[in-house]
């Protein structure tokens, strides 16, 4: 049993349709086969514009149920052009699908599927072409999953439904060393672990979504990115740690510039002080990624800087004022001129010299790093946007990438 | 309690949603209100139109997953707004709404309303907005009702509720007494019977879909046709027939463009011939109007002549083709160029000369009637369509409608 998933970008046309209706038929003959499908092309973003065209602040409620209607568009038209095809199938809504989530509207995570139905459907030798993105609550309510959410569902379909493999179609042969846009000698990486992508996926490789490949690692479920375009490509596929087989100290380098950074200066150096700044960014729903927070020179206060999303910048900034004086601080900076640039590889932590030889070439190209920070097989630094293709064909020749 | 139904073309632009809302919250201010929405526009054309780009006989079951979209924006959209203009309000999709219909995709009947969630939420005093047009299988799949469903899906919540009144809104202040772009002295009716509003329905009146004003006269439900644009206008109300004060002869003109004319021309005059040139028209879903059987000078031959929609035209000549073969007559000639006219009045059945008024006025303007049916209180003449705009202002002229 096979789960494929499509993208907006695959299904954006009608010819397009009958496209992914074609690889879907190839397929079907050999496997039983669910597909997940997204939303044709840019409806929800269409349809989140016309929510704020109706409302300054539309419910979380009637903003699920909207855009839920996307991918039932979708799936319904799949349907159509596989029965064309003539290949028997069947459309499921995340209501028939059977997958709960929680009551949480436009954020809900999934906590049961019962795959009842969609077995039912395999069994009668049909083809179940499965809405993603959405669910339903315990009381029979529209959700939606977020961004990324149509991955998600792929993944833990395959794995309610112990499925051998989860292709992921996307308008790219799958995962590569950099940006091909930015790089044009970046190589096409056959296997990748799981960790390496969740790492890349965090920090900007946008070809698939942090929480499917969490998912996809946790139930070991052998995910394969494809090109809905080239569909005979073998694309990239997504493995453990102890599977993959080649060793590589940097597999990628990534670049993510949907960043801004804030600095809270002249903070008095009190504790709860930090507690009190990301809880009031927490309650307008903005993520702070980077966190650094330095003493001032000689003195009782600190300059807290953090980064968040470009789009969450003045969410920030509002979430912040009041905060700012309570707290005594003496002014907020913010900075929209910022990218985050990562190295990632599982092989990082076994060399020291890694992080040294990448603070040195950016340096090599006189770029000012702003911020540092680690994990166990990633090295970002926050550098000026304006240098983040420079920094990122520095990175990839210096790690040879290439070869 | 009260039942408001707002059309596609009230809510057809954001602007308009906006409008529609603020009749609903004014309405929300006195009493507890159940909004039943179609789709925005065109939207259930394009989908249609999409659907058939993608396969060229979809599949009716993925054709319904598809239209259900367009209610779902709508009730996501109107929920907004409503919230939006303070008026606590929330969404419900034919599965929530406990709608339950056959399982006859495209065409479905709705044969059970479980009422419950709907009374929870007005109980908790929320406004509903609920789809119109849909309604789901027994096993969960989703259905539509076919064209006028939303009008069907409005009056059937009204009699499931026991509403005090529906209120059908629509582009125009209510039912005239002849289309006013043809008749531009046309009068609005301030009230009509059941029956006339479903004879004027079936033979072009357009305000209302003539299944629901049938749900309506068996419910004796009180529908009130309002325009969306001239809120504060009475409009037309229906009432049974012992109800309605003024008593006329003749209430209206209406005119059907949307036909066809065929003839079977000189069928062997056997028994059971008839029956079987129908039962193959109904098997490609032709509905058929008014037939003429009328033997051919002379001999023992027939001809067999109806009249369908014009958009069902090629389907039926399609349907006879082998038929009119097989029982061996010698043309099939088919007439686009028909239009039908009829007066309807509750009236009519006790003033035997009308009928004779209204050809003798038909052939005073030198208009060929070239078929006539009636009913009790309804008399219709199959004209060519060149003529149907000069014989509804004639016939609106000499039963006085104006006055």
């Amino acid at each position: 049993m096979l789960v494929q998933k499509f993208g907006g970008t695959s299904l954006k046309s009608v010819a397009r349709i009958k496209n992914v209706a074609s690889i879907i038929a190839r397929a079907a003959k050999e496997d039983s086969v669910v597909v997940v499908v997204s939303a044709m092309g840019d409806t929800t973003d269409y349809l989140t514009k016309l929510a704020h065209q109706v409302s300054s602040s539309p419910a979380h409620r009637e903003l699920d149920v909207l855009l839920a209607t996307g991918e039932q568009i979708s799936v319904a038209l799949v349907a159509m052009a596989l029965n064309e095809a003539g290949t028997r199938a069947v459309s499921l809504t995340a209501n028939q699908l059977g997958i709960t989530t929680e009551s949480i509207h436009t954020l809900a995570r999934i906590v049961d599927i019962n795959t009842e139905r969609i077995r039912q459907c395999l069994a009668e030798g049909l083809t179940v072409v499965a809405a993603g993105f959405q669910g339903k609550t315990r009381d029979g309510d529209v959700t939606t999953l977020g961004r990324g959410g149509s991955d998600t569902t792929a993944v833990a379909l395959a794995a309610a439904l112990d499925a051998s493999q989860c292709d992921i179609f996307t308008d790219v042969s799958g995962v590569y060393t950099a940006d091909p846009n930015i790089v044009p000698t970046a190589r096409l990486l056959k296997e990748i672990s799981y960790d390496e992508m969740l790492e890349m996926a965090r920090v900007g490789a946008r070809v698939l979504h942090p929480r499917a490949v969490e998912l996809a690692r946790i139930h070991r479920i052998p995910v394969r990115v494809r090109n809905t375009f080239d569909p005979d490509h073998d694309g990239t596929i997504l493995k453990g740690a102890d599977e993959v087989e080649i060793y590589r100290p940097v597999s990628g380098v990534t670049v993510d510039r949907d960043q801004a950074r804030l600095a809270i200066l002249k903070v008095p150096d009190r504790p709860g002080i930090a507690g009190e700044v990301f809880a009031a960014l927490a309650q307008h729903r903005v993520s702070v990624d980077m966190i650094i927070q330095a003493f001032h020179e000689g003195g009782s206060v600190n300059d807290i800087t953090f980064t968040v999303k470009r789009s969450d910048l003045s969410t920030a900034q509002f979430a912040l004022k009041d905060i700012a004086n309570k707290i005594g601080a003496e002014d907020i900076l913010a900075d929209e001129d910022v990218a985050k640039i990562s190295i990632v590889g599982a092989g990082l932590m076994d060399q020291p010299d890694v992080a040294a030889r990448m603070f040195s070439t950016l340096g090599n190209e006189s770029i000012n790093i702003k911020m540092i920070s680690t994990s166990a097989i990633r090295i970002s630094c926050v550098i000026s946007d304006r240098d983040a293709e420079r920094a990122v064909r520095a990175l990839h020749d210096l790690f040879e990438l290439s070869k």
